[in-house]
């Protein structure tokens, strides 16, 4: 304990992240001040919207600047505090950083407990996106008994509990993600009703095959041809949750609009954005609701951990090649 | 009376549309049966979702069918009637067609007062482009007081509507048109609050400079480039109401898709279609509301009355080339 390495941004990124756009430092541990604490860093969550915090220009949160450590939430362990709320010993997520170690003033931290769940769940279907998926699907997409329900991105950190909530709530549900284990993931370990492998085959045709009275509710995560093609397939009143857009994120190119929006008119349908940060306040009721769907083995979780901070880099580029089943994250 | 003169669609247009693309036909004038009556049609509307009704495939209403009578909304009075409910010297607004004469079973069909308001106005104001107006600016767009809203196509029949409803409730209004003569008609005429001339101005530094505080509610008629554009200006919780996509029906490629849509994310922002159909049993409330306000003078219409059935080709493109000011009529 006596150097905290850290991914510094170095240049904005054009196109596809590189290492070059990082420089990996070294520094002292911090020591932290009077009401602050010290974290040792154990996962660090690695997440699309990354990469949309290295660009410049006004979004829902200021980009990263440059020189200084990239933004990442982590779940990590406290190791020194001057804080009268946290003690040394507990277990903590928040926005630390890509690096070893974080001080912190408490704020926007959470406490979690490593023996209700491993840590990496925290960052995972108890984190971030796990309430990106509950406020997505029930508050803006308002799934309800009945309805089908299509997720791309389905076997990714999001995609694969939307599509269990809908689920549990009794709507028919269909994913689309990359490749066949994929596919099979999410239909024979979660079970969804469906699964269209996009790389293999036609997306159109998968949908009027298994949504036949057309998709009441379309979770994107992924943006580009998918959206387009979905938007073709859309019930009366469908609701189009735009969560992200993962395909257009290292575009060099303006993003691909899709064309095929006045099947929103067609269709009364709508097509709303989402932050999950909006909903910070009804956090800890999702979290005990689907802390209780996992005890009780309705809802599954899985996380791709890749080890080795020195990897971050490389290991975020899979989420961008579709590597990752599950949440992804970065043993430290 | 001895010939109906009809436009026929004959081929479905590709691009703009030409008067090749039907056929001008003369038939007897049909007689009414049981439980119909005859209408001599006095005026018929000329609207921007007629290029829809043209293409093949499925939309929110059938297409024409090739050799069927070109479908219109139209005002007339009853000329002979074998109907209990109508009378001959009524006067009735319909989906008449484009022709000289109807038959018609009343379904559909609304009876109007020719003492109230000119005929056109039932085709305008108090016709379906003012219950689009009202009902998508007061419904799907929630515009309230205090709002900023903008409407494209400003100085169109949807347009100056809802323009003027959006000032009676208490908004800032803000008009985007072709060309200065349509501006200050939206300005010093029907009072909106300013008026962007997409042809000479750049659209993006005008709303920046008439929309401080961002856009709250955007009646989108025209979709392309000018969509794209006010995207990147809306207010936290805009909503966007798809009533049209002028700048795209005689599109040859693909329909630009709004780029910028991610933008509803970062605003965690709406965008929903509508057609005005789904509002029919609220019409006559509307009708109402919007009656009283033109007899007060708050509401004021206008309309572009072009003579001669036979010039219908001609005269509808007048709308895909932005020449009407107001409500475009065909005089028969």
């Amino acid at each position: 304990m006596s150097t905290n390495r850290q991914f510094k941004l170095k240049q904005r990124p054009v196109g596809m992240v590189k290492r070059e756009d990082f420089e990996f430092a070294k520094a002292d541990v911090p020591e932290p001040g009077d009401g602050e604490f010290l974290v040792r860093i154990a996962y660090l969550s690695l997440d699309p919207a990354m990469r949309g915090w290295m660009n410049e220009g006004k979004s829902y949160v200021p980009p990263v600047g440059l020189g200084e450590v990239m933004r990442a939430g982590a779940v990590g362990e406290i190791v020194k505090s001057n804080h009268p709320k946290f003690a040394v010993g507990e277990h903590v997520v928040g926005m630390f950083g890509v690096q070893d170690y974080a001080v912190s003033n408490g704020k926007g931290v959470t406490r979690v407990d490593p023996k209700l769940a491993p840590l990496p769940v925290y960052l995972g279907t108890l984190g971030m996106p796990g309430m990106t998926a509950y406020f997505g699907l029930l508050e803006i997409g308002k799934a309800k008994a009945g309805d089908t329900v299509v997720v791309s991105g389905a076997a990714g950190a999001v995609g694969q509990v939307v599509g269990q909530i809908a689920k549990i709530k009794g709507c028919r549900v269909v994913g689309i993600a990359g490749g066949a284990d994929k596919c099979r993931y999410v239909v024979d370990e979660l079970g969804f009703d469906a699964c269209i492998d996009y790389k293999n085959e036609d997306v159109k045709k998968g949908l009027k095959q298994h949504c036949p009275q057309g998709v009441n509710v379309y979770f994107d995560n992924v943006g580009g041809e998918i959206l387009d093609i979905v938007l073709t397939q859309l019930a009366m009143h469908a609701r189009i949750v735009i969560c992200g857009a993962i395909s257009q994120y290292n575009n060099t190119t303006p993003v691909k609009g899709p064309s095929n929006y006045m099947s929103l008119l067609v269709n009364r349908a709508t097509m709303a954005g989402m932050v999950v940060f909006d909903w910070a306040d009804r956090y800890g009721e999702a979290a005990r609701e689907m802390g209780g769907w996992l005890q009780s083995g309705k809802l599954k979780t899985r996380e791709d951990v890749v080890e080795g901070l020195e990897t971050f880099p490389e290991t975020l580029l899979k989420l961008f090649k579709g590597e990752n089943t599950g949440k992804l994250v970065l043993k430290v």
